[in-house]
């Protein structure tokens, strides 16, 4: 497979990381698979001018072109071999239903002393399906950039999406804890916040924060897309009331997502749980046309929202 | 009580708006309320020289000072039969279970000929709060401009708040042609596009976009507002993976919306009844870990999203 060397993109360091230091970390980066996650990472790498060079691995020939074309990756390749063997650290950016398998197909190509990462929105389950599959004298980081889009593939790839928010490690009591503050370095280099938790609390955290909203917004959209014709009509033309958001949420990519609640299940079903419970409560105090409940349930939510927006991540 | 005049805030055609000509519609228009939308409307009829005079009529000092400094209102006054006394058109832009009331204070000193229009998310209530005490000779063209931030006051106002978003009135049988035609005339003129509706079908379109997606949310954050100390602090700081989209919803006005569910039990609750069904149809299918099933239910609602950002309203 013949494979063009894209035109480097002249990214210059941006407003936001505008004292950032050019500190090559890695000879040769590769990345199996180029979505917005992995094109976002390879753009804020050649950003802060973290890699030499960065290959990236897609099956999808349009995929691999678009990359190419953008100047996201120097090589593309559709060989999980080709793209890992020479490679300092390798980025498990598919989807995390996908990882095992690729950690498995990727095992006998690691160099000695190469870091092992992902972008996973699970942690329990990746650890468990890639750390096998880790040979000995490669270090494997489990991560999760906290950042994403409603939009997909190479093309919706951006430097600035992590800055300022966080990514959090979850490495094993096993993975050397240089490889660790290497990956911490790189991402903090790329803009983001760095934080480490254990895999299971982490699952928790996310649950709460991110695949519950989910998969309450893909359901209450597919309430709406169970309505009749005209009603359904009405629903998307008035959508500017609350709904529209709910859509933007439920437009994420459904087979990323199919894959967090797969590996996900105890602490979704658990928060969801609670959440059914607080619902519940909330239907009654309807009924009941409760307008002190109403106005105190409505009223100590703000303060959450307060929290974020000191917190910087509103 | 002294009544300052405001100096009047020299707003000319925004880019959105250029081509608006300045017709004045009404030599004075009194707000009952000077919130985010009455403030807003303000803004926007000035914006588009609408109104020859503006009275606003708030309860707290607060507003009104507030109101006065920032040229939304040239007068303001806390008491209704002041306000409402010689306009052309009176607006009550205030929690919907205030209506009644105000309807009632206001009667005696409608001038003959006036227009009394509202702001209010529900409309059947409002009708039935706020048409029996309307005058002979006076002309009630209830209305519902379907914009909104999460933030409250007059403050929050601004003119562009209605650009090409939609205004659905809900005239009665009984209303004048000429009084909803005017009304119509004036939100297109202040930027929004209009639609006319039957008050019970608006209820159950803005259940659907609005009420339900403010229920969850709010509900939501409650959930998240119960957990443990530690939990709750990384919910906040991990929030920019969708939760943080139901907080910002989350963080509407409670009376406003306390007033809202009172006022539209019905639609809520049978469309709270579908979203439970659905949700838990969605929690049977992880826990049986159903792919195809998460996968098809994933992809189907991205087809609402694209009909939204069709339809302009993304």
């Amino acid at each position: 497979m013949p494979k063009p060397r894209a035109k480097l993109a002249k990214i210059g360091p941006t407003k936001s990381g505008a004292a950032r230091t050019k500190t090559v970390l890695f000879d040769r980066v590769a990345f199996i698979g180029i979505g917005l996650i992995g094109a976002s990472m390879a753009l804020a790498m050649r950003r802060a001018g973290l890699a030499r060079s960065i290959v990236g691995c897609a099956r999808r020939p349009k995929t691999r072109k678009t990359a190419l074309s953008l100047g996201v990756v120097d090589e593309a390749t559709a060989d999980y071999a080709d793209a890992v063997t020479g490679a300092d650290l390798v980025v498990i950016a598919t989807p995390v239903g996908t990882n095992g398998m690729i950690a498995k197909a990727i095992s006998a190509h690691l160099k000695p002393g190469a870091i092992v990462t992902d972008v996973g929105s699970v942690k329990q389950a990746v650890v468990d399906a890639v750390a096998p599959h880790i040979p000995k004298g490669v270090h494997f980081v489990p991560a999760h950039p906290i950042a994403g889009t409603e939009h997909s593939g190479p093309e919706a790839g951006f430097a600035e999406l992590f800055d300022r928010r966080w990514t959090i490690l979850t490495p094993l009591p096993r993975t050397s804890p240089k490889a660790t503050a290497k990956i911490a370095d790189m991402w903090r280099k790329m803009g983001a916040n760095v934080a480490n938790m254990q895999p299971e609390h982490h699952d928790m955290v996310l649950a709460i924060t991110s695949h519950l909203p989910h998969l309450i917004a893909y359901t209450i959209v597919g309430t709406a897309a169970d309505l009749g014709g005209d009603l359904k009509q009405e629903v998307i033309k008035y959508s500017a009331s609350g709904f529209r958001d709910f859509t933007r949420i439920a437009a994420s990519d459904p087979i990323m997502w199919r894959d967090i609640f797969l590996n996900n299940r105890d602490a979704v079903l658990e928060i969801l749980q609670r959440f059914t419970e607080d619902l519940t409560a909330m239907q009654r105090v309807i009924r009941k046309a409760d307008a002190k409940a109403l106005e105190e349930s409505f009223t100590r939510t703000r303060a959450i929202r307060c929290g974020i927006i000191e917190a910087k991540q509103a």
